[in-house]
């Protein structure tokens, strides 16, 4: 077979994360803080990154909350807000891991619709005005993971304006709004929502992560929010882990306080420019068919091929693997629908690979219609 | 006041962590393998360290998973195998977090006497012939925390037994066996209970922490066990927080495997002997009355005070703190008695300290009786 290429997987290829720098941000953790990277510490986390990440948002530390990557923030926040049969609104399509956490708390998911500006307004609208009242709506507003897209600032607004008409809370789940590559960022939800001269939000609760600014291995994310809220994960952090790692976020703090770090992160936020334009080129050119929004910072890209014409995206991933190439079916981020789509990961695929790659995709693609 | 001298925590000083060594670890993992380090790992743990932990226990690598710090592994087991309602066996005293996770799931939890051999198996036999059908088991075999005791072989393989006749999973959590400074290591329940020519436990869960040979702050243990238990709680790890921290898992991995580790393990069992044999003879000269197990490793001793005499934990506990001392009243590890019992950790005091701090315990202690 020939070489594998994968773009199924959201990650970063090992040659753009600056392990120099994480090793002596380790050096740097162990002599400056001794008793504090090798003893227990609290569920609040390490207590220098915790005041880093409140500094970086403007907040009180009692706002934050740093866990063990954010995957564990959202596992806590669902413990602690989402019951069996809560209606929760998450964006269609979206992060399959999120839908899995929902649902195996039993929750009640209404997926609306993800258009090339964020979350259907308009669709969650209806459904409020029809009676649903949901506990959580779950919204990844920058570089949506699998769909690309990212909430527009009207539509921020908007939505802030629903919660707090209709008393849900809203989870801004942020992990690529750092590797943002073109065009301009907006504000957060978390920061739109504090009222005139406050820094606490209302009904937003925020969650962001290192793992696409420095590594995933380090499994370093946070949350932040309301004190009182970000108080009673703490408690529920304390139960289950006494701690996330004390050594992991010592060496994230040392790395990416020193100096090395913004030229680290332009040289990720590079790289993964540079493969989503080439990885643009090559669908545009090998499969012309395909429609996608170039992406403007992030991981992923989201292909749809036209409908009705008989695309199952189960067998272009079966044709793809036959030809080294791994994708991920848009079945798998919707309860229903996206036979006609797959997502595609430019973060660990060098560009070199990228034409290569999208060019056994496209015959894949004409393979499985056949 | 006077300097504070604490024996509530649980923790080793920072003085007795091979600091240096850990660093060394550090920059070796990254160098060694920076993609393995840096990436995504998965809910198993970190291979070399997965294998490593195999390796010493003689179990295939599916028989074990490594978790951030080992409550996250009890965390992990009591959600895989206790329901709202299912009976739930603990000695009596036990760790006062073990009881809350287990209160917090709803287990019907049934204390069982601690004696100096380690649980009472006559009143357990006789809860089980009363017709008590437990799920789980909980005994922590060594240097029990708090009691101090470590159970027999003889009551472990009598704990088996009865494992095996009445169709329950002993939980066996261990975390101080490696910090044994006298006397003679007894095998684990976990190899007492695979059949002849298998290393497979029937009904034997085993967890266990490096947070007391290397040092709290990497937050890493681990679970052993039957494959299909351990495939069950993988895919619940894996839907929390897809991986523990690759960083601190590496980390651990290159210490403990070093030629550094042997002596700097007996450096921590070093200290601990002589801060347990200091606070044996302080007790003797300042406390007469007091009655304990002059501990074998681990970290704690168990203190009663003769009962009927009026003693009361929380009194002493608050007139121990007026003078500068800190313990754990006894009733935090009971859900009824204790009030003439106290915990000392001796593992975060320093030897020089420890005359001086059971002298003003001992003042406490009469002042909170007049």
């Amino acid at each position: 077979m020939a070489d594998s290429i994968s773009f199924s997987r959201g990650a970063p290829s090992a040659d753009i994360v600056d392990v120099e720098g994480l090793k002596q941000a380790a050096v740097r953790a162990f002599e400056n803080d001794p008793a504090g990277v090798t003893g227990y510490g609290t569920a609040i986390g390490y207590v220098p990154l915790r005041r880093l990440i409140a500094d970086k948002h403007g907040v009180p530390e009692d706002h934050v909350l740093v866990t063990n990557g954010s995957m564990q923030a959202d596992a806590f926040l669902f413990d602690e807000v989402v019951g069996k049969g809560d209606a929760v609104v998450t964006e269609r399509p979206t992060y399959d891991r999120t839908l899995l956490g929902l649902r195996e708390r039993g929750a009640d998911v209404h997926l609306v619709g993800l258009q090339e500006d964020g979350i259907d307004i308009d669709e969650l609208r209806g459904l409020l005005e029809g009676g649903l009242r949901p506990t959580l709506a779950h919204v990844i507003p920058n570089f949506q993971n699998p769909g690309g897209s990212t909430l527009s600032l009207e539509k921020r607004r908007a939505l802030l304006a629903l919660a707090e008409q209709y008393g849900f809370l809203i989870f801004e789940d942020d992990p690529y709004v750092d590797v943002r590559f073109t065009g301009e960022s907006l504000p957060r939800m978390l920061e739109l929502d504090a009222p005139e001269g406050s820094t606490t939000p209302k009904n937003v609760v925020y969650a962001c992560s290192f793992s696409k600014t420095v590594c995933p291995g380090v499994r370093v994310g946070y949350l932040v929010g309301n004190p009182e809220l970000i108080a009673k994960i703490q408690r529920r952090a304390t139960n289950t882990y006494i701690s996330p790692s004390q050594v992991s976020q010592a060496i994230v703090y040392e790395f990416v306080s020193s100096d090395r770090f913004p030229a680290a992160l332009q040289n990720v936020k590079d790289a993964l420019a540079e493969r989503a334009g080439t990885l643009g080129t090559a669908l545009r050119e090998h499969l012309p068919e395909a429609t996608f929004v170039q992406p403007e910072g992030g991981y992923f890209l989201w292909v749809s091929l036209p409908e009705g014409k008989g695309h199952d995206c189960a067998k272009i991933a079966k044709e793809a693997a036959d030809r080294g190439v791994q994708i991920v079916k848009g079945t798998d981020f919707l309860i229903e629908g996206g036979e006609n789509a797959f997502r595609l990961a430019y973060s660990a695929v060098k560009a070199e690979q990228i034409d290569e790659g999208v060019r056994r995709l496209a015959e894949a693609v004409h393979a499985a219609k056949g």
